[in-house]
């Protein structure tokens, strides 16, 4: 856009002080943010003056690839956290023991960060929030949650004046992308996940994704912005996709429901419920209709009520937007003070105390296969009554003519008391094997 | 939550400088934000040490309402533009000319603003921006469209690596409800619309909302950021929904659309085509499903592709709640700067090249009434080819017996062909009336 290109010529002219950067990793994203850099005007004030690479061999050819300069590649990394020149470090290389040893060299030489990196962040937060501190500097990281859709700046900024009592995220976009094909192709979870990783959309080892670990990562940042708290990831539970089958989610939509892995988030009572599994999503939620490998956010703060934000949560150029927007920010922050920007700082001296996963309610979704179709409604209901929990929807149905199954929905329980009536259940002569137990979104 | 607030307080000690605010006009979302700036610990170092009420009788009430001590209560707005004291004026009066005077008198008097007034911005945002430019002020205006979504600082800062291709907003919620009642209940416009009145949730006089200016003062502030240039809103075409019908709707439905009153802005060609209008919106949008009063704002960006949000678009403290964000980011560049956050700072200097509505491309949902069935067919077909343009989805029926209907889609071509031939339709022996035309979301 030439009127838009001109204009932000003229707003870069405004700003006389120039920052420069030192890239750690050039890969996806760190290529796109290059593209962007080029692309605006803006960044004028912006000077990518040193870019790791991983061996020289690979520098030879990013110098090649990207047009720049050779020798501003560098093999290196203390190159650049050691450079008295550099303002700010950005970090797209991944990985989280040898990352966090370079970031700390490079915030102790008083290097403000930039990171796209949830692992470090969840993993080793707090040493490097706290040398961030003790050195002045700060961290920006809207990127590491959610790619380009800019959770943090509005949790941390637009959204300050309010609690925030809940927060349901889409957050990895691998394991919506298999829900979404695994509906509307009926196949099952190993078809899927296989030819997304033909695809590239899966990773050759799936775990981080599958498992939920990487939405556990975010969960974790996410609740500690929400609380003003640190908060381990070690303590936010954590259940994958991996046993989610076609009947389950087309049991869900026949109910109303579509089946996701969210990152689930509750600040309304003394302790903090921080939580990734799949759920049954109500198709009235917006992040129902989220299809495909997008991701999104859903906050509701007790001022602004439900906020929803929806968006590509990964990809070269959508991440490095967000990267470039924390870029904006700090250098604005920057030209103006010395001080970091206090929305931005964190300043987490303990941790949350956190709810454990058996004290959590929810709603459970149930599927089972039986011996017996005319004795297990009332075994059900000797166990569940005697519980004090209240079955509804039961649906009994055939498969091929010879098993027997049904499915039913309890109202909220604990979970100690559903994993209890579990094995009550399991314990049935009725019942064959209970198959799917999935919580249904309150 | 205590411990979020334990944090905001141990994050206000932070920064020692405290601001002073002088509130204009004290309604709705000016008895939200007092609300929002009590609760939050954060804001210790915002103090509101003016407000103005309208008379001496509304101060009274005031006072009591809200506890406040009366002696901070004035009804002349020059006590607050003038006291030296101030550092921050709040707008949330409403008005044009007057408010614009009083602002003006605050800006000169160095008074950094914050202000929710749409209508202000839109009709008089050339003379505020360039006396705020002239005495080193800001002003932010988060709360001026889609109430409680952070649209203005996703554009203006976390998008700022983006140049934004097009934009899509439900940004009138009064709208945007009669529309889905008159959906769900099958009602008409005038039915739907004086209930809504009944309810507080239309003025009393709607020509406002129904009409679309208060949509097109939003479009054209949105158009501005995102072209970087001076929108003027006369330039902006303008639609409002009072001819929508249940059938239209009906019709819309089932072929897979929802007609929703939305803000379109495309920025992808030489001229900048912001406008207006209802709209059939397909299903696979998102913007289709956000129901009742919600707004929703749904963004293209080059680098980050589709990113939407949706949230509460008015109300006490949703709008409050962006008014406090502004607030915060506000402080936070005065308390490290003299200078405005460059982020925020308009630097428009010249008008952007507006399309004309008659050279805007899109599809149209056609109704008509017939006299002759037969005959209607090869009619509309002369036409059409005559003018180069394609029919589908023809759909022929009858109302009640006696007349036969047909509504159809009209492929992409220019608004001014599309006129031209309506104004052969209609002509046509065969046609009785031309009963809808609405535009289709491309």
């Amino acid at each position: 856009m030439s009127s838009q290109t001109q204009e932000k010529a003229e707003s870069a002219t405004n700003s006389t002080k120039k920052f420069k950067l030192g890239l750690l990793g050039c890969g996806t994203v760190g290529s796109g943010l290059l593209k962007i850099l080029a692309a605006n005007p803006r960044s004028q004030n912006l000077q990518v003056v040193k870019i790791l690479a991983r061996n020289d061999k690979r520098a030879d050819e990013l110098a090649t690839q990207l047009e720049l300069d050779r020798t501003i590649f560098t093999t290196d990394a203390s190159e650049i956290t050691s450079d008295p020149e550099l303002d700010i470090v950005v970090e797209l290389m991944g990985g989280v023991e040898h990352t966090k040893k370079i970031l700390l060299d490079a915030i102790n030489n008083k290097k403000n960060i930039v990171t796209a990196n949830k692992d470090l962040l969840a993993l080793e937060g707090e040493e490097l929030f706290e040398a961030a501190k003790e050195n002045g500097v700060s961290i920006y990281f809207e990127a590491a949650v959610a790619g380009g859709i800019p959770i943090i700046s509005t949790l941390k900024q637009s959204l300050s004046g309010n609690t925030i009592l809940q927060l349901q995220g889409i957050i990895n976009g691998t394991t919506n992308y298999i829900l979404d094909v695994m509906k509307k192709e009926g196949r099952s979870f190993n078809d899927v996940l296989k030819a997304a990783q033909d695809l590239g959309f899966a990773e050759s080892d799936p775990t981080n994704d599958v498992e939920g670990y990487d939405a556990a990562y975010k969960t974790a940042i996410l609740a500690s912005i929400i609380s003003g708290k640190r908060v381990n990831v070690k303590d936010v539970f954590c259940e994958g996709i991996a046993n989610i089958s076609s009947t389950d989610i087309q049991s869900a939509d026949k109910r109303g429901y579509e089946i996701k892995l969210l990152g689930i988030i509750k600040n309304d009572e003394e302790k903090l419920d921080a939580r990734v599994h799949p759920v049954f999503v109500p198709k009235t939620n917006p992040l129902s209709n989220v299809h495909m490998e997008n991701n999104a956010v859903l906050v509701e703060g007790d001022a602004v009520g439900m906020l929803t934000l929806i968006g590509k949560g990964a990809g070269s150029l959508p991440t490095a937007s967000s990267v470039y927007g924390d870029l904006m920010m700090l250098s604005s922050s920057l030209s103006s003070s010395s001080i970091p920007d206090q929305q931005f700082v964190c300043t987490h001296s303990d941790y949350a105390a956190m709810k454990d996963i058996n004290d959590v309610e929810n709603s459970f979704y149930i599927r089972v296969s039986m011996h017996d179709k005319v004795g297990v409604l009332k075994d059900l209901g000797d166990i569940t009554s005697s519980n004090g929990a209240n079955v509804k929807f039961i649906d009994q149905y055939n498969v091929q003519g010879q098993e027997a199954h049904a499915d039913f929905i309890i109202d909220p329980v604990k979970e100690s008391i559903m994993q209890k009536m579990l094995t009550d259940i399991r314990a049935l002569d009725t019942i064959k094997e209970v198959e799917s137990v999935i919580r249904v979104l309150n």
